[in-house]
């Protein structure tokens, strides 16, 4: 079936709300950690579950070059191929064409670029990207788009977001898996009207969920805010939105009271392999020598696995060492971060708290020393 | 308190028995997985204990150049450091000094060498490595000997084998952590009188257990085989045998079946990380094209978690990416399928059947396709 949206209480323009997927009722916002290759980078399933993770993301571009859409299609989907009993939602390649493709060609049918592994020639379409999607048979699909620069002229940015309506349009077109929800994806880059122009021709077209693209592409938090104040405010009641790229701590915040529904962010798995760790200060790296003889948890009050279990002393030690099991604790760490941040947001909208809980988080994560 | 070992039954030399540790009485003979840097490579402690493993190793060399034995002391002691509930036996640094260093200088005080990290000069005595084990503060700490390399002369292979043997009564002089066991290490290169020699001095110092080393430098299996043969009639029955570095299948098999209780080695951990799986058909490389559609998992009756979740094609795919999860997976499995041998091991010998399942283990082992 189709994700289904509830809308609980709004607060402002925060929502609690809560999504009816194919593999339970998740609660709203939410954060999704980042699966790229079939895999939240170290992880299990069973780690994740036991994280409070409900959606996680996985990348159309990297399974369309390994192991290939046929692949996962024969094993009976991206569930089963990855043993995951929740929720996917896969992107379009849309924003690796955008991020990792050097040379790059886009024509009014798709894109021409290299692979990123062997600078093979690469042609993908809205068409394409969705029928891969379609193969892989995750939750939710999203519509193939492109994710523009920043900055950007005001022209090129015009051109690019009327191309992009016209490919989630050719994409709906051919979208055949009936138990796979369609997002729409709002670009129109940093300018207000292009912004008011992408999301009511999206939103004509009735997608079951919409993004909002071309943030954390570099610019400035206050443009990105804009970016999404211009949106939102199009973009129907009754179904959830998401954030795309976006998992700083504090950009949560000011996500949900923008009204998004739904954040993910590379930045917990890749800050853990560089031994960052998320905390209510602020982040720490481990590698700072003042962790040697530190016998204390990353955080005192944190329920994850890794601070349950291990000190700072040792994960440092791991760190040091190019132990994998040090970016795998601090994974486990930064994930649930992140995952318990919007349990309390959630339970701050609740309760009618969800400016003060702002304000105080916000207050502590700064004071960082 | 020390380690105790009690023997249940033996049928010809192969020996059933128990090993009474301060973290708990275990089966032997055993197989202990290798944590070198105070993890065993990607996983945790609660999954080896999944796995029914027991005693695991770590190592005084490694441990002593990064953390450092007194970060390790302050912790609480190693089990502290690395939250692992089970007893752990740490090597005394001779094979490292033997393996890593490229220049080194042996004198009867100790060895002169340069660190593998920095090339900074290290000397290691027989003293201080039990000084270091004490900090540690293992279950079970190993003498400090020379490893021979193979082939060596007569004339060195004796030269050394009487100096490890001074070199134990120096390190068991030193030795002051009353909750930890000692054992002797018999060396003494492919000579019989040697072994002989080697065994039967180092006995008289009466350690707690006693292990074969000198094994798996690149000699033959024969010859690895003969190596035992020629120590382990001179070792007492009340005390456990120990065969360090040896962890291929069939040498479990032949190993139990001389006389020895308890087994190391860093090859499945090793294995995993290059691609590599165990099976009872014998090992098998997960990189092979023909597991990029089986979607069958490694082994059909295997109990591990991986076994249980994952298909090949999935593996395959996640060592092709090089994503950590795959090496993880597969460390479990290899861990899993030594230890789960040792069991079977033990239950033959139990019911009086222990040379018919080693034939039938290598038979099948050695059919691999």
């Amino acid at each position: 079936m189709k994700i289904k949206y509830e809308l609980i209480k709004n607060v402002g323009k925060a929502r609690l709300g809560k999504l009816k997927t194919n593999y339970g009722t998740f609660d709203t916002p939410m954060f999704m950690p980042v699966g790229t290759l079939a895999n939240v980078k170290t992880l299990t399933p069973e780690e994740l579950y036991n994280m409070n993770s409900a959606v996680i993301l996985s990348n159309t571009y990297h399974l369309w070059l390994r192991p290939g859409e046929d692949i996962v299609d024969k094993a009976g989907g991206l569930h089963k191929f990855m043993n995951y009993n929740g929720p996917i939602l896969t992107d379009s390649g849309g924003f690796q064409v955008f991020s990792l493709a050097k040379k790059k060609d886009i024509t009014e049918e798709g894109v021409y670029f290299k692979s990123h592994l062997d600078g093979k020639r690469l042609f993908l379409t809205p068409e394409l990207s969705i029928q891969i999607q379609n193969k892989l048979d995750s939750d939710i699909a999203m519509s193939f788009d492109e994710c523009i620069p920043y900055p950007a002229t005001y022209e090129y940015a015009k051109q690019s977001t009327e191309r992009t309506i016209r490919w989630a349009k050719r994409g709906k077109d051919v979208h055949s898996n009936l138990r796979q929800s369609l997002f729409g994806i709002v670009q129109g880059g940093e300018y207000e009207d292009l912004r008011k122009y992408s999301a009511e021709e999206t939103v004509k077209l009735d997608f079951d969920g919409y993004a909002i693209g071309g943030t954390s592409v570099g610019e400035d938090k206050d443009t990105m805010y804009k970016m999404i104040d211009y949106a939102i405010k199009y973009l129907p009641l009754d179904k959830p939105r998401y954030l795309m790229g976006v998992g700083e701590p504090i950009d949560l915040l000011e996500g949900v009271e923008r009204g998004i529904d739904m954040f993910d962010c590379v930045l917990p798995t890749r800050l853990a392999r560089h031994g960052n760790a998320f905390t209510r200060k602020g982040r720490i790296n481990l590698k700072n020598l003042k962790y040697k003889e530190d016998f204390t948890p990353i955080e005192d009050n944190c329920d994850c696995y890794t601070c349950k279990n291990y000190t700072k002393a040792y994960i440092r030690h791991l760190i040091t060492c190019e132990e994998m099991l040090g970016g795998r604790l601090l994974s486990i760490h930064n994930i649930r971060f992140l995952i318990k941040e919007m349990e309390e947001i959630r339970e701050s909208i609740k309760n009618d708290k969800f400016l003060e809980y702002k304000e105080e988080f916000i207050k502590q994560y700064k004071n960082n020393d």
